[in-house]
Order: structure tokens, then C-alpha cells, then sequence
């Protein structure tokens, strides 16, 4: 017998999961069916409460409670200034740091070899907001792998069609803690390449 | 901001689980929030429903939806025989393999450095089966490590005060599907130490 039936339920449920597999999804039932029976009704009431309570933003496609969602809504931030982000997630890392412009979410990346092109993504609605005339800047800030890099050229060559509108792309050099022995060649060209004059004219 | 209230709160009861960390935990987060609905309220009610139904065994301690557990109340096992695993996984594991005799599931085992004394396990309940006199047999199959050991050996001297039982434990040796030239020193020993002799007499 492969332990009772609600446990294999959960189990598979559990496996569903990105980055589950069997073995984590087994630990993760057993735990929860010896762990205090308020701490796993509080997460079952979690996963319910936050599904149903999310929203996508119709603006920007961050994901709120509310729509447009409190950053588009906020009227001290920087509304001509629209960072371009792949995924909710790095909402909060860029918000984390004091920006305060808004935000696009483009829900992915344009990726070849996962079929995703830029009809896949918020492309053409980062467009339309760029066309809007409320919008000065643009800064794409994709991830510097080659998929980011590849989505942010595709985004600046169609950016680029907007008049006055200027279009950026996030800093690229060493790590700020990082140690320069141990980062890699492509990061201290970067580095090299992007280099920023103190003082006197290059 | 760090995202929506109840994403955040979600977020923070994944972190909760064994090996979740706050990275995986936010990975888990977002992928419900975007998955199909249905899926994240099925896991939901999965942990639910597990939670609720699930019973511990007043017999062998097992896991299950009725107590005494389906094992415990199956006639056609072998009662007079009982496996001791540290738990309730272990159980399926091995009833896996076709074993058809009792379990009795220790829930942990013996650990100095965690502070879990025999007092902390269902030892002193494993004693009373073994006095009542339907137990011929008592295989112990904690796990073959240093805690694992130390456990097993001081139930085999509280369980040779029994007279007539006999006490087993699990063999140890060269696991199937190994490959020689890549198991540990202490594997190879322990093959050679509990090697079984074919033909003739050793």
C-alpha cells in the first residue's frame, strides 16, 4: 500500500510544483500531515486567499490585489519613467532599491528555443504605452543572459521608432561586493567597456 | 513594495516547510498565482483534506485514514512479524518490495545531537507488542547510519529481554544496480563481512 489515499493525492499535487519532484513532494506531504494542523490549514488557506485575491494589472501586468495596481496608481511616482522587467518577482527587487518610476512586466522573454515570441509576451502593449506621450524614458532591464539581451534588442529597435522617447538598458559590470579574482571574463570586459570617467574627458 | 499582502503571507508559509528556502518559496508563490486557478485550489484543498483525514495508528504508529491502519487490521499479514522503521515513508517503501508482515514506526530515532531520547519515540510502545506474545520476530530497519545504528542497538537490548523473540536487522551490502569501482570503503566491508556462502561449508 503506497500510504493512504488523501497523502498520494497531496503528494501529486505537490509534484505539479516547478522544481518538485517526487522525493521533495513525499517530505513536503509527510511534514504537513505531522507538522501542528493549523500551521497546514493556514497554508491551504494561503494558496487560496492569495490566488483569489491576485490581480493582473491592465497597465503594466504586475500582479496586485488591486487594478490598476498601487504603483500605477501612485501619483508620487515618476510616470515618464517605465522600467521593463521579464517576471512580477523583479518588481519587488527594483522597488526594493528606491525606484520609483513604474513599471512593465512582460510576462516572459522572448526565447527561441521555448517557442516564445514577442506576441507571446506584453510587447505590444509596452509599445502603446510608449506611443501614449506620457512616457520619456524606457529602461530595459531583461536579464543579462542571452535571452534578456536578445528581448531587450528586439524592444529598442521598436522603441526606437517613437520620437523623443529614450530607451535604455541596464548597467552591465562587476558585482557591487563581488571580488574582482573571482568574477568572470565577460563581466570585467563589461566592466572595462562600460567604464565611467571621474575626471578629465576620455 | 514587497508585492501584494497576501502573496507575501503566502510566500512566508511555504518558507515554513523542511528545505523551502525564501527563494523557492517566492518561485512557488508566483507560479500559483499564475497557474490555472483550479490547480492552486486543488492543492489547497489536497492539504486540506490529508490533514483532516489522516490518522496515526495506535498499533504500529503508521500513517492512515482508519485506525488500526489497513495494515495492522489485515488478517492475511503475517502478524507474528514486525518491521521497525524510523517512518511513515518507510513503510510504503517497503511494503513496496512485497514484505507482508506488521510495522511498528518508531517516528524518529535516537539522537544525541537533536536530544531525542527513546522516551521521544514509540520505543516503550514497540516493547509492549513485543511481551504480548503474537510477535515471533522483530526486524529492526532504522537506517544504516550512525543514529540509525545507535538506535538499533539499543532496541536489540531492551527487545533480548524477551525470551523466545528473535531480533533481526537489515542486511547490509553492496547495493543492486551498484557499480563496485564507485561504493564507499565502508559499503565494500560491510559485503565482504556478511558475505553468504553458496556451496560448501565456510
Amino acid at each position: 500500500m503506497p500510504g493512504p489515499r488523501s497523502v498520494e493525492h497531496l503528494k501529486q499535487c505537490f509534484a505539479r510544483l516547478p522544481g518538485i519532484g517526487p522525493k521533495t513532494a513525499e517530505r513536503l506531504s509527510y511534514f504537513l500531515l505531522r507538522a501542528d494542523q493549523a500551521l497546514a490549514f493556514e497554508l491551504a488557506d494561503a494558496i487560496r486567499t492569495a490566488r483569489a485575491s491576485t490581480l493582473v494589472c491592465s497597465v503594466c501586468f504586475n500582479l496586485d490585489e488591486v487594478d490598476p495596481c498601487s504603483i500605477c496608481a501612485d501619483p508620487r511616482r515618476d510616470h515618464a519613467m517605465v522600467l521593463v522587467v521579464e517576471d512580477p518577482r523583479d518588481v519587488a527587487a527594483f522597488d526594493a532599491t528606491g525606484y520609483r518610476g513604474l513599471y512593465h512586466v512582460l510576462q516572459g522573454r522572448v526565447s527561441a528555443i521555448e517557442g516564445i515570441a514577442p506576441e507571446d509576451l506584453t510587447a505590444a502593449q509596452l509599445f502603446a504605452r510608449a506611443r501614449s506621450g506620457t512616457v520619456r524614458e524606457v529602461c530595459l532591464a531583461t536579464n543579462p543572459d542571452l535571452e534578456g539581451e536578445a528581448t531587450a534588442r528586439m524592444l529598442a529597435e521598436r522603441l526606437a521608432e517613437q520620437p523623443g522617447l529614450v530607451v535604455s538598458r541596464l548597467a552591465r559590470g562587476i558585482p557591487a561586493g563581488s571580488n574582482i579574482t573571482q568574477v568572470s571574463q565577460s563581466i570585467l570586459a563589461d566592466a572595462v567597456e562600460g567604464r565611467r570617467v571621474l575626471r578629465g574627458d576620455a
